[in-house]
């Protein structure tokens, strides 16, 4: 039998954190005089309430996690944080049902950025702070994970990224606490240092904050409708750019960079490819933007640049409605969805890792046709890819397509269009946040769905957020065999 | 440096026995007093002579190919007999252009079905004759090169599918013409009996000659605009149901039926796959169907079960205008061109032989995450899949799925919607026929497409016909090194 207590007791453990963070929008209202602190406050007596609760009721002496605990453990923190963090959309003065209270709050966590808000500039601060404040925590709770979690999981091809000292179990936990205060300090510094600059290039204090926290964590949140197209400045877009992409990096290879490795980023096959890429793509689309719109090719590489990276980095700013320059434009950023950023960053989507991966082994096929008897060892930064990640990272790509396949014909069942549904199912996996046409395009929101939308669209979040598998395998019978 | 004498040699074989094919509507047209008769044997004329050409400035002694060679000559073989068999359409009163005839050539021989023509109805006998000709020749091609020639070419996984004598090669010859004569007598069997019945059930004897012939292939051009639905025929449907999926079984399991095994079709994995998932789809589609629209539920089901099965076994008739069944409906059909009937049958798509197999590895990975030390053989129809199999299917999936995504995007560069680009490049690389939208779906066709748009779709069934690899092999910088 599986013994829920460790679970419970560490989902306690979070929410008490939880709980604790929503006393800052609490403080910021009240000190501006907004009336809506009282909703941040009920929301956190809640939430420390039920925290205490587990904590107490289901206290352990070590916290030790079988395979099975660990991936429903993952699931339901993820599950329970959102639940929670939902409330203060619920007791605000926006009185939120609870579908689309979940829906923002699971789409702040996951910093997916997807929103059901209209209205964002009239808004409470402290709604905007909160919501912000989601994506920052959801951020750093990726790359924990990302390092620490789903490399021992063998999620999707995670275990190439297993921290050499694994096998010695004695060693493995300081190294990964070390590791995880290391990648905690590197996200406060890029996100103080855009915040910084933001300031700098224009933005209020206030707006300068909210927006580096959901830049850095490539989140996508925004304190205004016209997301960082509202400010309309050439600069703000840049720095915007530069810090979605430094999000999309791999944490860990920061702090190798200050421990003495200063070329570590840059010797970095997968930091390359995503590099290579971005600029490859946008180079290419400003150049046919500026001939096909007769736009002036500085100002079609700046919009080009923040759109493009904003897709793949898997933030979803944007700075204009892409969707007036034709189906060429609308397909080619409904593929840049399925892209993603690099693996132990805050990005989602499939990521640059596995196309590597991917590459390789089409090479290799490609090869044997014609030359059966050359041997063609596959190897990942250094380390052989054996067939166990193989067919994590194949059967990962199919995963994720299949989801999307399903998740668009689901859709479509509740009435939705082809497009939205199409982009809508790509969009919530990849962790983006907006889709492509009207309704959900970059000009539009998820106001208009119906809930059932939202709730499948909040699962599809939470499916890709968490590497499909991590999902996926609770719920598959062999797993509750035991 | 690669011999291509061999390669030219076939090539005015085949194609003298496509010059005498054209004899055929030649002397139905001239019977029937049409002047069309003079384009079909100026066509004639033409292609014997460059295939006598090639066969007399290229005689070899014996014909032996290497890999290389066997690649090239398949490739070849495909474009060069789509190049001559667009020579009627250019010759006869319907004076296409060049572009539009090589597209409707190909679109016969490799059995898609897509069209660029508008009033088949009143259209010379010759004009349809042929076309149903060009599918009924294409379908036994593509059987006898997806037993014979794939096996051993190791393309995306039909290496699975070497006939068991073939490591002594002084058998593996007579063993495939005598395999390849047994699969031309079943054909036959097949197309005469469904042209009986099609005759029975109220068709014209040319109508159920012609619509027997593209049946059986999984082709799907008809002698009417309204395709099968013209006949508004419960009987014919459900004949044509029948005889599409026969086309869409593995054809040596017909041989091995007759030889003594009358269970082997179903005792068959790949053929329980393809008539349950049919059944599955259709069954829930009419459900669907008749509550949605409020029609009978046998009427919903023969309309469904003929609709499905003309997507799923790649066919392309149709017998109703589904695009108005709503958007659900259309992503549903969308995502049956993908599916695709068995291996070593007239039917193109992914195929059910790939979905066996990526169902294994996604199961064993699944298994390994929480019972790592679980040992998982994996084995297709008793065979053990090895490394290079998996690998050829997995890199098959995706080169699909790329393929189709570079499709879109090519055809909105050209000026398409967003569902006409992504079904046509869908449709045409399963061999499908139709799309959906408004443009090429059930009740459309292509001839309003621009031309650069027609070659590359014509591209992309040759692509599709040939499975892929076959093709992209000789495109890659290394094929062409020794």
């Amino acid at each position: 039998m599986l013994d829920f207590r460790p679970i419970f007791y560490v989902l306690g453990l979070l929410l008490l954190i939880l709980g604790s963070a929503m006393l800052a929008p609490t403080l910021l209202d009240l000190s501006l005089g907004s009336i809506s602190w009282q909703g941040f406050a009920l929301a956190a007596g809640v939430t420390v309430f039920a925290g205490g609760a587990l904590v107490l009721t289901n206290r352990v002496g070590e916290v030790t996690l079988s395979i099975r605990q660990a991936f429903l453990l993952t699931a339901a923190s993820w599950i329970g944080l959102s639940a929670f963090s939902a409330l203060p959309f619920v007791f605000s003065e926006l009185r939120l049902g609870y579908a689309d209270a979940f829906f923002e709050a699971i789409s702040g966590l996951t910093t997916t950025g997807s929103t059901v808000l209209v209205g964002l500039d009239e808004m409470p601060k402290g709604v905007l702070l909160w919501r912000a404040l989601l994506q920052w925590i959801g951020g750093i709770g990726i790359i924990v994970m990302a390092v620490a979690l789903l490399p021992f999981l063998s999620v999707g091809g995670m275990q190439l990224f297993r921290i050499e000292s694994s096998d010695k179990s004695d060693k493995a936990l300081p190294r990964i606490r070390e590791i995880a205060g290391g990648i905690a300090l590197v996200y406060l510094f890029l996100s103080g240092l855009c915040a910084l600059l933001y300031w700098e290039a224009g933005m209020t204090g206030f707006e300068a904050l909210a927006h580096a926290m959901t830049t850095v964590s490539t989140g996508g949140y925004s304190t205004s409708d016209g997301s960082l197209g509202h400010f309309d400045s050439s600069s703000i877009d840049w720095i915007g750019t530069i810090f979605m992409v430094s999000g999309a990096l791999p944490f860990v290879l920061y702090i190798r960079m200050v421990r003495g490795e200063p070329l570590a980023l840059w010797r970095n096959g997968q930091v390359r490819y995503l590099l290579g890429f971005l600029c490859l793509v946008a180079l290419a689309m400003a150049l046919w933007l500026s001939r096909e719109q007769g736009m002036d090719y500085g100002h079609a590489l700046r919009l080009v640049a923040f759109n493009v990276a904003s897709m793949v980095t898997t933030t979803g700013f944007a700075t204009t409605d892409y969707g007036q320059w034709g189906s060429a434009a609308s397909i080619s950023f409904l593929l840049l969805i399925f892209v993603g950023g690099c693996t132990g960053s805050t990005s989602g989507g499939i990521k640059m890792m596995r196309f590597q991966i991917l590459f390789q082994v089409m090479r290799r096929q490609f090869w044997r046709l014609f030359q059966p008897s050359v041997v063609f060892p596959l190897t990942y930064e250094g380390r052989p890819l054996t067939e166990e990640v193989l067919g994590s990272v194949m059967v990962f790509f199919f995963l994720f397509l299949a989801s999307v396949a399903a998740g668009t014909l689901a859709l479509t069942l509740l009435g939705l269009d082809f497009a939205t549904s199409l982009s809508g199912a790509a969009t919530v996996l990849a962790n983006v946040g907006p889709g492509i046409g009207e309704v959900i395009g970059p000009a539009g929101n998820f106001a208009s769905l119906p809930d059932a939308a939202k709730w499948l669209l909040s699962f599809g979040m939470l499916l890709g957020r968490l590497e499909l598998f991590t999902v996926l395998v609770i719920l598959t019978p062999g797993f509750w065999r035991f």
